[in-house]
């Protein structure tokens, strides 16, 4: 598996869309270890946005701590069901709760976003892994919130909540705290950033069991 | 239902949103009508990218041919369930045929990728209504093949590929066809344009019963 293709056509056009990202935008990121620069040229392969090379920001342990979460097979959980729908190829449990009719009761109880919601749902029901925020502000507020009661047994943050309202200042507040996280700074992010970077973290341990690699 | 808000709180975040996307794009997209502005608005919102206001393209009977198709409650038919999954609060059919068992077959057995296979699988499978490709060039390709040789009964198609490899072209053959069509110019476009755009079509015949509007 190589940025997500499956077939041998899947593979060409991956290979070559690599090696086009890499001449848009490989001075720079010259200063990134080649974990690191895997997983900008994923986002950009995935976004056609050479943009992301200046925006993505991640915090020096946020690769190893990701990895050994995910080599213990920990959860992987999402805001969205659209950001689970694209994550690939991971033997431990990928979950959204934005649906469970207890995140649906709690957020008209107490007037927050179902997002948040989800976030407070799995704080109370043994999450213990890799928050992916590709949408919601107020999801990963709550999530730094719960980080910092010690109410939630985070190993690594992807938070790349899109928009301009909130997005910004969220992400802000995330490259300040002790988690270890990666951004995009702006309003810009979303989806697909979130996806490729899962993917990309995954691809690291599947490596062994892939033919494209 | 405004813009995917669901809370009070989400509504606030949505309609501010709003307001600072028209400022951005407000003058660039004066000449559309109202329900096409409210598209691209719709997909400058969910993007946080500008940009889009001046690469999003539509034929002149997209709207009116994809509402018609939705009224009917028709099929929508998306490449990705990356897609799918932020499709809501649509009454009809939402179909990904990428994981079906026959798809992945018959992508092996001609070595085409999945998503065109997925393509060729609802045109065999009475699909009729609306397609949308949030992702792979080479599912477009396959649907206007199949549109002009009367193969596949598509009322309009949301043609937002992203990618350095062979989208840019994909969406030019698109735009140059005869079926009833939103593009994005050049490599950027993706699922959240895609999904922003079939979202925005469904809020349109949804409005009456809607509480934020």
């Amino acid at each position: 598996m190589f940025m997500g293709a499956s077939t041998k056509q899947g593979y060409d056009i991956a290979h070559k869309s690599r090696e086009i990202v890499r001449s848009l935008i490989g001075d720079k990121i010259d200063h990134l270890t080649s974990d690191e620069k895997a997983i900008v040229e994923r986002i950009v392969h995935s976004t056609a946005d050479p943009e992301y090379a200046e925006l993505t920001i991640m915090s020096e342990d946020f690769v190893s701590k990701s990895i050994k979460s995910l080599k213990k097979g920990e959860d992987i959980l999402t805001d969205i069901n659209m950001v689970r729908a694209g994550i690939n190829n991971y033997s431990g449990e990928v979950n959204c709760f934005i649906s469970h009719p207890d995140v649906i009761k709690n957020s008209k109880d107490k007037q927050i976003t179902r997002a948040a919601a989800a976030m407070q749902y799995a704080a109370e029901n043994e999450f213990q892994g890799i928050v992916v925020i590709g949408n919601a502000p107020t999801a990963l507020y709550e999530v730094i919130d719960l980080f910092n009661k010690d109410l939630m047994n985070i190993k690594s943050v992807i938070g790349v909540p899109v928009g301009f309202v909130g997005a910004a200042d969220s992400k802000e507040d995330l490259n300040n705290s002790e988690i270890p996280h990666l951004i995009t700074k702006g309003p810009k992010g979303g989806t697909p950033v979130a996806v490729a970077t899962i993917n990309a973290l995954i691809n690291f341990i599947n490596k062994k069991s892939n033919k494209y690699v």
